[in-house]
């Protein structure tokens, strides 16, 4: 059974917060581990990926080779059902065309003074794609990873995952290839996350990480750091639903197991307005657990971190979804839109009584990497943003110097930067140089 | 004398790729001492605020008061050269006007088959900026972050500065004003970044912080990583200028020592085509060394990590410069439109012989924090971007989940996710709900 919680208890505020500041996560310290895997495969490169990858992942990369080669795609393409292929190409094809509008254009103007001024996009010219291996390898995740970067233009998208007892499965190489991967290694852990930072023999250096992972692969993208780009660390998913009592509870709980069977340390949260409603959708949460494969994760999580919030209406309610600032946000009400005015912080908000959450993680056309753990008080999804970067532009000539020179030289007197006073000072008193004469 | 490389030597590729990971940050390791200052103030709150600032700025807080009153920036907008006020306001204006075209636009639509999508920005409710004490305490930095979150709509922009001594730098507290800070408060160091991400009884916590400052500071920042967000952690500055023979070498060095004054560790690279004027070039520096108010910190960059790099043509500078990354790039060349079209990789790009990085520093209008030590590969400078996020929204009706449900559902079956699947199928074969009906 989840908490159970009421928006008019007086005891409502402190153990509101306590639920929100809850812990889902247990933070393993691998930091010095993963620090030595690091180093090695900075020492001795590929040699370094075969002794990892023989003991952690029991495979024989000297016989295997590293790379995963078009013929072994080809075969895992084969492999996969035509009916699985078909639905990874029509959630392709949404994400491809929902993500192309994300592309920022350049902005380069001349101001009023005839300052050019300006904001130029250009792709990361390399992006490495972490893979899990095991029952989190999800062939979803390869398409919501790499479109994005495709769609942006990086040209090479580099693939890592670790092939457990010798096999990937077919499903996320089949993935890889409609999502335009240009380049398959079959490496994981901290080891892969190293030789896509620094670089082997093998595999050449990217300039990005994306992509989700265990504990070791989290603490080795968070030590590249610096030398590479990373997205964000992803925590456990949750969801958020705002329901009314005109909701099927049974559809209401099926979306609240759905995010609970990802992990025992996901978060599935009910907000209404309706006490009754609410011990219905508990009660069918409970009768739904029976018939689920992964019903023990399921129960964990929703004993463990599951809720349900009775408010005495959504209005009420908008306060504390702005706090809880979920990954996923249901908004299953009668007037959704008079509500999602008033939401501030979500990862994405899936609107009415027909748009389970999953449709996103799927098919929607919007991306499923969100932010988790009340991170989208902060941050986006992910998105074609993530794989571009802006360079700002300047361009005076001679008049707009001397137009701007002033200022920049007190400014600069002011911090005490003198060579920085000079550098526009000297271009004042001169003659310019012969080719603008 | 800074170090000399020709591209046509032999060992030109090692002599590079050693200069290009040359360290020229010393990092110190302060991590355990930051996390017991951030746990105290966590623990302790205020009075763990009021001790630190005793014990590392010599300012006795319970007696000052921890925030800045209205009052005491008054005083120090009048204490504030009339000059540099004006200056910072014409470059406010500015900034504001440039960051205003930054600002992203939502985009909700419907796509083909009646799906409603869509990409929704919100600002940050509230946003924390540190501004160094003493020496590097710089009233332009302060525009330059503010203003942003201004121009994003951030409700509160709150600052942290400490007091070294008691007093904080007028113009600091007049750029403040100017560029809409909503609350100052004395304090800094790792207890300030822990102020801002936890919050004690006088500072309200804030949800992402973004500011330079000192190893401490630094470590903070990544140490609340999560809880809130944080920018980039920025490096010492480097500039690198490409530049013909028909520049005056003295304006060339001017700039090139513009970059050196800011830090031991800054740098500065000119790549030219022509030997003689590198070496026109290296004497005006050193003519310029001697009549430097920063001559000595200017003089070790310039030694320990300054470069002349000689090329045959500006074509083959290309590969060089999207390898440097550079955070500063001068195009001081006869066609430089030529060349900008193949740089990839650069935090900001100075167009022609009239426009000095400097300009961009104070009055350009573009933003000075800009991506350092070849982060420009993947990252860009900060701008309005980092002050909102991206919601995304989906809306579906029962036709348009009729028809993305098959192909979620399968799917969600291969990934062995069955209540993902049930959370789309309990939607098909069931009376819709009643004001849907």
């Amino acid at each position: 059974m989840a908490l159970w919680l009421e928006q008019t208890a007086p005891d409502f505020e402190t153990r509101f917060s306590a639920f929100l500041s809850t812990k889902r996560e247990v933070s393993e310290d691998v930091n010095a581990v993963v620090h030595a895997i690091i180093d090695d495969v900075r020492a001795r490169g590929d040699a370094a990926l075969v002794d990892y990858s023989k003991r952690f992942d029991g495979i024989d990369l000297a016989a295997t080779g590293i790379r995963v080669t078009d013929e072994e795609v080809d075969k895992a393409f084969a492999e996969t059902d035509r009916e699985v292929i078909d639905a990874l190409k029509f959630a392709a094809e949404r994400i491809e065309k929902h993500h192309a509008r994300q592309m920022p254009k350049d902005d380069i103007y001349e101001d009023a003074i005839g300052v050019g001024l300006g904001s130029r996009w250009t792709a990361i010219e390399a992006v490495g794609l972490y893979v899990p291996g095991g029952t989190a390898s999800y062939p979803s995740s390869v398409l919501m990873n790499a479109l994005p970067a495709k769609v942006a233009g990086v040209p090479r998208v580099v693939m890592v995952v670790p092939a457990g007892g010798g096999s990937i499965n077919p499903a996320v190489l089949a993935a890889a290839r409609i999502s335009g991967v240009t380049e398959i290694y079959r490496v994981g852990g901290a080891q892969a996350v190293a030789a896509l930072a620094y670089g082997t023999d093998t595999i050449a250096p990217v300039a990005k990480i994306v992509g989700p992972g265990n504990a070791y692969v989290a603490a080795a993208k968070r030590q590249v750091f610096g030398i590479v780009g990373i997205d964000m660390i992803a925590g456990p998913s949750e969801v958020l639903i705002l329901a009314d009592k005109d909701n099927d509870p049974d559809w209401i709980a099926a979306d609240l197991l759905a995010q609970a069977e990802h992990d025992a340390g996901a978060q599935s949260i009910l907000i209404t307005d309706d006490a009754e409603f609410g011990k219905s959708v508990e009660a069918a949460v409970e009768r739904q657990l029976k018939t689920l494969s992964r019903a023990e994760t399921a129960a964990a999580s929703w004993r463990d971190f599951g809720a349900v919030i009775l408010v005495e209406n959504f209005e009420a309610a908008l306060p504390l979804a702005n706090r809880i600032a979920a990954e996923h946000l249901e908004l299953a009400v009668a007037d959704p839109d008079a509500l999602m005015a008033g939401i501030r912080n979500a990862g994405a908000i899936f609107i009415g009584r027909h748009t389970p959450e999953v449709i996103g993680d799927y098919v929607g056309g919007s991306n499923h990497v969100l932010p988790t753990a009340r991170s989208a008080r902060f941050s986006s999804g992910l998105g074609v943003l993530d794989f571009v970067k802006r360079t700002s532009i300047l361009r005076l000539g001679p008049d707009q110097l001397r137009q701007l020179a002033p200022a920049a030289i007190t400014l600069a007197h002011s911090e005490g930067l003198d060579a920085h006073a000079r550098s526009v000072a000297i271009r004042m008193n001169a003659h310019p140089p012969q080719d603008e004469g």
